[in-house]
């Protein structure tokens, strides 16, 4: 256990063996935060407001939380998350396994997200988004769910596996994004997307099969779906599952 | 007052009864916060500069500050303030009473933001921006100043009152929005904007007058303007005024 | 030399003549600032990763690092840096002297931003930029540099001297950008930019050559190159040459 003595540690936190925690951070009460993980400097954790039901924050094994980053109580998240700086997560969010965050991006509350997804710097994910496993959303991508706003409606979009936002990208309330698709930079997505499609524009049009997109360096190599040609930093078993899985090239 | 052991606190600062502040906060000279306000962790309220002259920062009752936020001197804000976490306020502005400003959202000064209008996160507010009341401003968007940039001149959009800006919309320098009117997510305001008028696209363009629109749960009901459907959390008798004034639904 | 008794001062950090610290802030092993630089309230300088090669971070003279923010290991950054609160500066960047990066900015690693370029608020820039000298980059403009995301490719976009971009812009991996252009607000930059070319749309399209704009209230003045008719704030010399530069208006 490394936490530095100007660390504020409630004295009902749980905190598993070898954390460190930052200078001048603050673990409320109720965090349980898993053996191995690091706290930067200047972190809020277990922020407790009514919306948690007086739940605690789990955080799994391994975590890196980057420095000035805020984690609301009431949330649950697996092994080995990373942060980025000035991160921020709300209450009743379910984070799986794997799970990277960038600089700035905030998960509203009450969200799912699903196993080794990575979300890049300013992603926005509204309250009640559902973004499955194995998705990039890359920067400034923004998920929304007020279809008229404002109202009581919360009804985020339900994103499947495998699926790529570009940066920029704008998600209107309740959209389904079916798997292994992409949305292209600063698209506006206002209706479904179907699985293997690629689309672009606002209002987002399919464009075309995202099979059918080759490397620029290299156009006898199929580009997606992108598994089966980049593999590093997911876990072995995963890596050769899709190195297995590969589909024909030309 | 609960203020915690470590908050660095001025001896300048004017604080009323009742309020709390966090671990490591920062509150500086010439600092009013009002009765029953509560500063989350690692905030900075009172930051000095030429640009200031002097004046305080004067913050109204029971205002809520979230941690990592950035007031500095010269602003003045009614009651009932409620920021989220890594806000930034600068000098010189005038905030009304009940206004939110959301997570990372940033008023650059010099602007006047009308009672009750709430910011959600990733707000950018230009300096000299002039903001109605009872406004809705959505997640990421930007409200520019500059017509010819670089230049000297700063001429921020002018919101009429109950004005809704959806996520990602872009405003040019001097636009003027019309009360009650609706600006669509994604939409670029280069041109004023009617009163009861619904724009979108890049330009934005007027699509329809905002009356015709319904519930999509309910085509019965009207939409828009949305205060004689919606008034969670306004003052009650804001709240009786609206629904006195709900105009005949088919 | 103004060091506040809360923050936290590596041993092994040199800190020049006169240099201010605020409260809480962090200052890590080896990193070098320069003499009369004023770093704000919970910033933390020097964090050290694998990336930097154990680097220092090394900052000129008369800094002013505001608030809530972080500079990694193993970037050079000359004189009169000037950032705003929450910024985040990764491993590994050369940059000039007298640059300006905003709020809540974000320069991500092995970058290049040449002497007095300014980047304004919420400015994202992806690993493997460069960014000439004078130039501008406006709030939330957005330099990408995955051209078949996700991959390894990081070719970030080339931005020559003196270009503007304007607010929400977005650039595509590896764009290059001439010198004296401009990028309007908005713009999905897909292709390279001509020099004196002023650009807009999604993609963006050469409108015109920036030389036959005219300011707005006077149009017997050009509007661009804005350098001769926009001085404030850079060094004199710099001044002088381009009053003398100025070429003939109507």
């Amino acid at each position: 256990m490394n936490v530095h003595d100007t660390a504020v540690i409630s004295s009902s936190a749980e905190l598993g063996v070898d954390v460190e925690i930052g200078p001048y951070s603050v673990i409320g009460d109720h965090v349980r935060l898993g053996a191995g993980s690091r706290v930067g400097a200047f972190c809020h954790l277990g922020i407790t407001t009514g919306l948690a039901n007086n739940q605690s924050l789990k955080v799994g094994a391994r975590a890196i939380i980057r420095s000035h980053s805020v984690l609301y109580s009431g949330s649950t998240i697996g092994d080995d998350l990373v942060t980025g700086h000035h991160v921020c997560i709300r209450e009743n969010s379910i984070i799986g396994t794997g799970v990277q965050i960038g600089s700035r991006s905030d998960v509203q509350g009450d969200c799912e997200i699903g196993d080794f997804t990575k979300l890049h710097a300013d992603v926005h994910v509204g309250k009640k988004s559902i973004i499955g496993k194995f998705c990039w959303l890359f920067p400034d991508v923004l998920l929304t769910n007020d279809p008229i706003p404002p109202s009581e409606i919360l009804n985020g979009p339900k994103i499947s596996d495998y699926v790529v936002i570009a940066s920029k990208a704008l998600l209107f309330p309740g959209v389904r994004i079916g798997s292994d698709s992409f949305v292209s930079a600063a698209s506006v997505v206002k209706n479904d997307v179907d699985r293997f499609s690629l689309v672009s524009g606002d209002p987002a049009k399919r464009k075309c099969d995202i099979r059918i997109l080759r490397m620029p360096d290299d156009p006898r190599l199929k580009a997606y779906p992108w598994r089966f040609r980049f593999q590093r930093g997911y876990p072995e078993q995963v890596q050769e599952d899709w190195k297995v899985g590969e589909p024909g090239n030309d």
